[in-house]
């Protein structure tokens, strides 16, 4: 029976997730863990290949002999984003293996995974733990889907896979370019897209693991992001990913002129509180205000002399604009959000440098990255009075979002986040979430077209931007500007009882629970 | 009670090695695993500074840290080989924090470790666990260690430690160029080496790990050969190797003719049994005859205007020449041998490929690059007339020798064991070895300067030698001829009852043992 606790964060959130105890979140950085990490099976050379050739006929050969049952856990990756054409063709081949009830485990899922719902629907696949975006999510959301939704952040998701919490038994990793054994990289290929790093927890702890690539070369594949000696077989296959949707649709600059306002006042405060000096570094993935922040920063980078030691990715072409300028010494890429980004990380293998959750974000590791970085700018769809803030789901409750590693960057020394204080009229700035994603003491900023807000708690920023040029105002002096614009906090929106996923925090611990929407 | 059993070699083995079991050799691929990987415990980021710094004010504090307990295992990497400064200043330190019965786990130890010697006898070391080179190895065979020496290779150490036979309490790593938080390369600075990959296992499996370093840059430090995320405390010393002592005595190619005349018919019959051919590949790390064979094939592909796919090194300057020069795509570095390997590595990062024993010879592995070359050149102490071979004794028993890659290496296509038939005046062609290291199944091709032998399970190899200019023989007949020179075989050498090491294959089975030699 599944008892329904209201956790450290005032949440309620289920002690049982898909059969599985679950441990209620207690707080940032309170739960520690305890026993030791997964141990897959140990192998032997001598029931493989010895001359490294493990390339078998057709992906449903692969998956034949590793044996699946009813039930078992199957994962993929969402470095092609929406132009993957790998997951779709692996649950086709599940389904007429005549295989059911498998859990799906993608890194991510987005539109084009939507004629997956079919498995859902038919028994093939039963729940989905990973990021939904889109289709995926709102037909969770919707309370369509058998077992719990489980959403974690990229860090979690390895952190989950490292402990033994997501057990999985085979990945399915397709690879721009791979050799025979299965080393296989994402910089080359007609599929390019980067770094592979979103299946490296799968690579080394899931029980069977198959490599699927439309550009097979021999043997050595390098850079060997995934290793084949963690590799069981190889597939090709003629075509793995659509390389123009490979391209994330949020790697435009915004054009809007709120926006960019948001855009230029976090640039002004980070270089005007003296976070941006010599040595410092930063975080600025996708989503059009986080790109034009870079451009400004740059700017005021410039006009100060100022270089970073190194920006994270994912690398787009205003980030590789700045390392070929000069402007930082490395840029860390965890992805690669546009063409630019794959071209410069395949030409220039010295000054990107490929991360993977497990050395950016995982929380269970000695140290990661994501802590070290001197200012992150993110987005959300909700921050609310006390800080905390909403990535999941949208103020009616309609699960859209994966976490992707927002929760993990949170852990920044300066947390900024960038966000319009109201969307189609209804506010962002709210008394509570609807649905917490991350805590208020880890955002230290919010950054709006009205004006900066800093968590109280951070006393030191507070007493640094008193010289500050942008208009700095309390969160509650915000929100009731907002208030007054869009005549007032909205109803609340009426969410059935039934939940219909679990919000993981980087620790494994469950921060909160998504209800059904309608 | 330790039971000695006759392995499927017919050699004597234990059954128990300092108080655990162990598996008796049961034929070259016999052997499965059950069971799962060492599963280190899970870690939290809440336990490390958040802001990456893990320098700590000395090597002492650190190993304070770790907690160790009287009998714990300590471990260290032999990258700086017999210019290794870090190895007796951590037992200086370990017994002036009065640890008693330390196991010893090196990946190797050289001549300059004599000094530990004295903490063999007064207690603070209870027994090594790894290659032992000169005065240890001659410690060990006289008897007077306490416990029983376990002798693996580099594939084997890997092995053992995955697999959780060698559980590691501390690693300590000396590294070249290491950042705050750990991340760590031998490839630049003051005690530049090469690869770490030695040391991999240990940050990966063992339960604290430290870096060591006289070269601390900023984040990041890269390649990061050790991840920082694997490690818990850095410290800083003055100097941490002697560089003039990194390079090996055995870079150097042979002077003696007959060397020579062994080098070069070695290659002849790689070029004339049709194994060089485009694309082909071959190992040929240190020791005169290798070298002087690389020298000579080099040559002759020249002439046949053949080029490799890669090389395994250990990069010397030959290689690098090679490299340079169009006669390779790439180098798969295990280790470096001389300081132009180690510029050249530094200086062209993609087609120098770092390899640790994970890729390369972890038997207990989905594959590993080892038995993907298509000829491999290697020496021994001892061959016999069943192509068996010894590599960690002399005739007279004396334990001089660590296994090295050379178990692993025997699974190439075709392995050359290249050895003078005799050594002042003792025939290395033999009846029986003294102690069994490699299979004669696996050995393919024994050459000596009298000529050459083919192993007759290689059918295929006799056939295609057939054209060969240069003389192939029974191996019968060369023993013959030397037993002619040196007058007979010698003697057996009186061997005490005492078993002093064991002598692990590849995986992890007990192929031979080393009974005390005086």
């Amino acid at each position: 029976m599944n008892e329904i606790v209201i956790n450290a964060a005032g949440r309620p959130v289920p002690t049982d997730i898909n059969g599985k105890p679950a441990i209620p979140y207690m707080g940032v950085a309170a739960y520690r863990p305890v026993g030791n990490k997964a141990a897959p099976p140990i192998r032997s050379c001598a029931d493989y290949p010895l001359d490294g050739n493990k390339v078998v006929g057709s992906l449903r050969e692969a998956l034949e002999r590793c044996e699946l049952q009813d039930g078992a856990v199957v994962s993929t990756h969402h470095h092609f984003r929406n132009g993957d054409l790998v997951a779709n063709r692996l649950w086709d081949t599940l389904a007429d293996m005549g295989l059911k009830d498998l859990v799906w485990a993608p890194s991510a899922s987005f539109a084009c995974h939507a004629p997956l719902i079919k498995y859902l629907d038919n028994g093939v696949m039963h729940h989905i733990e990973g990021s939904m975006n889109g289709p995926l999510g709102e037909y969770c959301s919707a309370g369509k889907m058998r077992g719990l939704g489980v959403l974690r952040s990229h860090g979690g998701r390895f952190q989950a896979i490292q402990d033994g919490e997501l057990k999985i038994d085979v990945a399915v990793i397709a690879a721009p370019t791979a050799d025979p054994l299965g080393n296989a990289n994402g910089v080359r290929g007609p599929s390019a897209c980067g770094p592979l790093g979103f299946a490296l927890a799968d690579s080394l702890y899931a029980r069977r693991v198959i490599v699927v690539t439309d550009n097979l070369e021999p043997f050595p594949c390098i850079p060997w992001q995934i290793q084949g000696q963690n590799v069981d077989y190889v597939v090709t296959l003629d075509k793995i990913g659509d390389p123009s949707q490979i391209v994330s649709g949020t790697t435009q600059v915004t054009r809007s002129p709120d926006r960019q306002l948001i855009a230029e006042m976090a640039a002004r405060f980070v270089a005007e509180t003296g976070i941006m000096r010599n040595g410092f570094s930063f975080q600025a993935g996708a989503g059009g205000i986080t790109l034009s922040f870079a451009l400004y920063l740059k700017d005021l980078m410039k006009k100060a002399g100022v270089k970073a030691r190194f920006i994270r990715g994912g690398s787009n072409k205003y980030l590789v604009d700045m390392l070929r300028e000069g402007f930082t010494d490395f840029i860390l890429d965890g992805q690669t959000f546009d063409l630019d980004g794959v071209r410069s990380m395949h030409e220039d293998p010295r000054r990107h440098i490929d991360t993977s959750p497990f050395t950016s974000y995982n929380y269970h590791g000695k140290g990661n990255f994501a802590s070290m970085i001197d200012v992150v700018m993110l987005g959300a769809t909700e921050v609310d009075i006390n800080f905390n803030a909403n990535v999941v789901t949208h103020s009616d409750g309609a699960l859209l979002h994966g976490i992707g590693g927002w929760q993990n960057c949170l852990f920044a020394k300066c947390t900024i986040l960038a966000v319009p204080s109201f969307r189609d009229r209804i506010p962002v700035l709210v008394d509570k979430v609807t649905t917490l994603c991350g805590p208020g003491e880890l955002i230290d900023v919010v950054a709006t077209e009205r004006g900066i807000a800093i968590n109280p708690r951070r006393t030191d920023l507070i007493e640094a931007a008193k010289k500050c040029t942008v208009p700095i105002k309390p969160i509650e002096q915000l929100k009731a500007e907002v208030d007054r614009i869009t005549g007032g906090p909205p109803d609340p929106v009426p969410l059935r009882d039934k939940i219909v996923a679990a919000v993981k925090w980087v620790d494994g611990t469950v921060i909160d629970s998504v209800r059904q929407s309608r």
